[in-house]
């Protein structure tokens, strides 16, 4: 197997770069079985922790992540995915990337806009 | 505390990322000594699983990862640190990404060049 999924008890952290810009849109887990998927739909496939369950990104909002490149690092239990990010924004809270808040004197600092309403995506 | 280092054992992925290109150079593990350690010090300083101890990187190729930003994902569990890296170079294989290999047709196919040659730097 080209992935090595048999450390860190089957998860492995899955990050998503945009193709694009390059932007760090966010990092979630893969088990090999979202790995598979992945590979094979070419759309990011992720595995919920706090749900313990496969996560297809996108399914509840649409913003899909379609995969351009798949690459592993040097010790293949890391993942990196290069995408395109459908609706242009990657985390829950409508912000093109998770990484939206800055670490400056000792607070955090938002350093972006948001592109959606989390409120009238998420419909709960 | 701005980083929630309860989750997962008290280890959470960091990412480094060129602050100037946008690649992503590798990722590695921080528990919270190795977080305040990088903040102060403004110098990448991860745990090492293997090693089970603190990581300067750099200690030993010279390659230290001088850190320019330091964001925090959503969930304020995961880092991602913008540097500059010395040398030109993270990954200890040489390469200036540990991400050098990219998955196409079921195989992984080296994208990147060496930047140093392994057996000049880590003299073993």
């Amino acid at each position: 197997m080209l992935v090595d999924f048999d450390k860190a008890g089957g998860l492995l952290p899955a990050i998503a770069q945009d193709a694009k810009t390059g932007d760090v849109l966010m990092l979630a887990w893969m088990n090999r079985e979202a790995f598979e998927e992945t590979v094979r739909t070419r759309r990011a496939v992720y595995f919920s922790r706090s749900r313990n369950k496969l996560w297809r990104k996108g399914e509840e909002s649409g913003n899909v992540q379609e995969v351009q490149e798949i690459c592993l690092d040097c010790d293949t239990d890391t993942i990196l995915l290069k995408v395109n990010q459908v609706g242009g924004a990657a985390c829950h809270e409508g912000y093109k990337s998770c990484f939206f808040r800055k670490l400056e004197a000792d607070e955090l600092t938002v350093i972006a806009e948001r592109v959606f309403d989390p409120k009238q995506v998420y419909k709960k």
